[in-house]
């Protein structure tokens, strides 16, 4: 049995459910977990030695959080990682994750329209945290601007949970998304992400065995103590 | 230059400094990382075909929490733990990380006084998450009689940061303590554990470079992503 794809709403319901009452995660203990998976796959895709600077892109709700984290852990793995967040959530949680990244001296990119063109020809690599499976079309500004931008600097990406732009459940089939070369899942791959071709990983090993099972996730196992596990690519799939 | 090893007191302030407003990390993250580091060192040196049934063993405040973390994820990798917590601290995170180890089946054992020796045979290797760097002797009941069961039971033992009864800094001066095979210290060591000659593990991979300084750590590099790194043990030292 493969891994099962969730439709956007499936997604929520495992997200609500850990974090219910019943579940009793926090919300940062997730999101720490999530976002030290984003760093690992980032980590073993692109070596820090030929891909130092990671443009890390962040979206205003828990994908963006995500990407605060990753950037952290980035920095901790000795890469040289650079926050994008034009809209940052409001949320505490938002705020402390960024001032643990300007304590490491991670940089944030200005507002202005024109900082994130500026930077994209000093980075090696981007990490899109923009959007994830509770984004619903269209994009709004500023990364209705930001991601053809992205598109067109021809640096490799890795997206989180969905290359940002994608419909949750039917892809890139609008044409507006982001095309990554990595993309990493947390806790299961999104429908929208069955045509992906490129280096898939799965993140985000906290999911309950009664909540697998409940879900009928059919998750593949994690290697050792490892936090990523890559998913066979969908081109090997269709063999 | 070696790794610093903390007295009581800095370590405390570590840990004050990195949960403060300006640290602004979460308890909820920082033990997530913590547990996280002291599962993965566990299934490091102790692989789960051969000591697949874990006790781990929780004191009643954070050092206990960090139990309940890694009791977690050793589940994940595929260990049978067993969380024996015969004095459960208050405060909600606790409870919560509680519950997310019975949402996985994770059995505890009862508090009565048999409980533990009843348990001990029928387990491969003890995670003692009992007292931290907050320990101050002498040790109280029901710890008291614990110790020497975990010790004669002749099972293998994981220590998270400062072995059971050891001293902070002064170590296992009064012969009481636990004498593991593995230590785990988290963020930095502890003065007491300068004697030890097990296996010595580093682990809690969140120290900005300014708080390293600030402290003058000289902790070593981990490798790649590693959450855990292996330091020189103390006999390698003294050649």
């Amino acid at each position: 049995m493969s891994v099962r794809y969730l439709s956007a709403k499936i997604a929520q319901q495992v997200d609500e459910e850990l974090m219910s009452a019943a579940g009793a995660f926090s919300l940062d203990q997730l999101m720490e977990l999530a976002g030290l998976a984003c760093a690992q796959t980032l980590a073993t895709v692109y070596d820090r030695e030929r891909y130092p600077r990671v443009l890390v892109c962040c979206g205003p709700g828990n994908q963006g959080g995500d990407g605060l984290v990753a950037a952290r852990h980035l920095g901790m793995f000795g890469y040289k990682p650079t926050i994008w967040m034009p809209k940052p959530g409001s949320k505490d949680i938002y705020k402390n994750l960024h001032k643990q990244c300007t304590n490491m001296h991670i940089p944030t990119l200005g507002t202005s329209g024109d900082a994130l063109s500026d930077a994209l020809p000093s980075h090696d690599v981007i990490l899109d945290a923009i959007f994830g499976f509770s984004f619903k079309p269209p994009v709004r500004a500023p990364f209705d601007a930001a991601l053809p931008l992205l598109s067109q600097s021809k640096l490799p990406i890795v997206s989180v949970d969905i290359p940002s732009g994608w419909d949750v459940e039917r892809g890139n089939a609008e044409g507006v998304g982001l095309e990554p070369d990595v993309l990493v899942s947390l806790t299961a791959p999104k429908e929208g992400s069955r045509a992906f071709q490129g280096l898939h990983f799965l993140g985000g090993r906290f999911i309950p065995k009664t909540l697998e099972e409940k879900y009928e996730l059919n998750l593949p196992p994690y290697p050792g103590f490892a936090q990523i596990v890559e998913l066979p690519s969908n081109a090997e799939q269709k063999l």
